[in-house]
């Protein structure tokens, strides 16, 4: 036997392959299609004079924060504390945690990314204020602090203006904290499938923040950023009047959940992220066993569709176990698919994403990138 | 601002520190509980004289394999072919890949692991068996290979004799191949909640494979091992008499799903698998945001439990968001969370273990190792 010292993992997918020899599962990237649909978001909000923050929970790499960057947008949005240091590392400036944390872990994260990045975050909390008000105070660091209002989601931010007020009087009581506008987020309306509710959905939402902004003004309190919104009502929330800038993740992706809605008055993004996966059981007849199973897709939004084209209308992925992914062959396309190599479209792409070290870029039939999924599992 | 060249990503646990410094959220393993599942497993596999081959599925971690072979665990099991490559360079010596794989990158990767050390597979078609064969008659290595009998998962493995001869017959054709024995794993069974079906269940799968091991006898053809099992069933495959080996996984853990099925008759192995986590916010009466969503625990059997005691009563996970976790506060419990940390256990541990980078060992209150999982997200 030989000595282990010599034995490493083999490359998985290299450039200038084609696609059909990268190792699966890979989560592949038609680049083609990710470009363009990065491309036509930066153009709604520019149109529209809002600014553009991309959600960088969907796609956790510093790789793709750079191309949205590059197309305009302002900085990014990430959920977590740790989840950001890969992108500052890599040279993002501007960076805005939409989401509250508590812990000395965490504030101590905080301050120290205070140090390299303009930071702002989320509070719904006077203690989570006092928290980090202190630390900075103590560092001489500058953070931007956003209270998140509720506009419906009813999961975190306050409902009020009494609970508002007392946050906004609270980040004044310290000096290395400012108030840097609100936070306000309606996730669920995100995945509301018709597209009319969908909007009308958004004009509630959208309503119940500005009514939080004029509470402000009345009390002589501007309010120079607010910041929300998502994939699947950014069409609507750049014309609110409201929300001066959004956070969209999923529109580089268009993930299997949102391709199901009804996308009928606007624009609808294009797949781009796709799992490739190969068949490697057909032992039972009306079944083709996949090498795509649940440590290789997130199947909490809907298991994967095979992708339309080729296989789309003879498999359709019906269960996924761990390492398995099992599929129906439609009546009049039995024979044996061993070997063969297909596309699955991810329910949901954020959680997707965070299963695979890279991605594989491709354009046409060659990979053209692997792009480093930084920021994988840092949930702290 | 200062240089990001400097910036690097903080501790998240330390070997020595309480474990409630550890930055949520965290795998925790309760080195107590999973030291008596592993001693309890080789006990009952040597009580009867069964091999052990635990999964490493379920933890895709080289120290914990280490820690099952240190108690006589034969080897290990792996699902695929990359997943095995960690443990090779950490010294295990005995790697069965239960389950099938196509491809020349995935031939490729089993002739280079058996230059390492013993390896065998799985197959169910005859196509595996050539592919495989003709690359291991070139490169002079020896693979044992196990044709897959489907004992009534109708997943992979052939059923019927004449589809396990031929692969049997394929098999001899080729000098580097040798015939290991028959992979017969039945997953559905593992999760039947009553014990006594679980029990009966067992019995049905064993006296299939029983069946295919007296064909090859007829045929005068031995059959060196019985392969299969699982944590569910593994008290009465040993007892069966037809399966020389059992392959657990789960049973170090012990997770929400297999904890919640009936163990009256027998041994239930302890939770010693947590995830640790905080309340982050508490805007909303009656419920506390906490920090674990999909992103930090597997939701496909089931949404994780408060672990039984301090926050058992008080706290139900009812919800899980990409970062958030959304908790109902019982009757009667009603107060401020914010910042208070619980234990949650998972409903399923394989694919909640490959969302991480390591557990965190503790024994008492503080941290005593910090177990690397490095297999993680290799699903090739």
């Amino acid at each position: 036997m030989k000595d282990v010292a010599n034995l490493k993992l083999p490359v998985m997918a290299r450039i200038g392959d084609p696609v059909s020899r990268v190792s699966t599962p890979a989560l592949l990237l038609d680049l083609e299609a990710f470009e363009a649909n990065a491309q036509r978001m930066a153009e709604l909000t520019q149109r529209h004079g809002v600014a553009l923050r991309p959600h960088a929970k969907a796609h956790k790499s510093s790789a793709i924060a750079q191309a949205q960057l590059a197309l305009g947008a302002v900085g990014i949005c990430c959920q977590k504390m740790s989840e950001a240091y890969p992108f500052v590392a890599k040279g993002v400036q501007s960076i805005h945690i939409s989401n509250e944390f508590v812990g000395a872990d965490k504030v101590a994260m905080a301050v120290e990314l205070a140090g390299y990045v303009r930071l702002s975050v989320c509070v719904d909390h006077v203690a989570q204020v006092d928290a980090l008000g202190k630390a900075v105070s103590q560092a001489g660091v500058s953070i931007a602090v956003f209270p998140e209002v509720d506009i419906g989601q009813g999961r975190c931010g306050v409902k009020g203006n009494d609970a508002l007020a007392a946050l906004v009087d609270r980040i004044a009581r310290y000096q290395g904290l400012s108030f840097g506008g609100l936070q306000a987020y309606h996730g669920g309306i995100q995945h509301v499938a018709s597209w009319e509710q969908r909007r009308s959905a958004a004009s509630v939402a959208a309503d119940a923040a500005a009514q939080y902004v004029q509470f402000l003004a009345a009390r002589g309190i501007a309010c120079p950023v607010v910041t929300g919104g998502g994939t699947g009502t950014a069409e609507f929330d750049v014309t609110s009047g409201v929300f001066t800038e959004i956070q969209p993740g999923s529109y580089v992706f268009m993930d299997g959940d949102y391709g199901s809605k009804d996308w009928v008055g606007g624009w609808k993004p294009a797949h781009s992220l796709f799992i490739a996966s190969t068949i490697m059981s057909t032992a039972k007849a009306g079944l083709a066993v996949c090498d795509v199973g649940l440590k290789g897709v997130a199947v909490d939004s809907g298991l994967p569709l095979v992708r339309p084209g080729e296989y789309g209308d003879q498999l359709k992925y019906t269960a996924a176990n761990d390492e398995h992914g099992i599929l129906q062959i439609a009546a009049g396309n039995e024979r044996d698919y061993l070997g063969e190599r297909l596309f699955l479209i991810p329910g949901h792409c954020d959680p997707t994403a965070n299963l695979y070290q890279q991605y594989v870029g491709f354009r046409g039939d060659v990979v053209e990138c692997l792009w480093n999924i930084d920021a994988r599992g840092l949930s702290q």
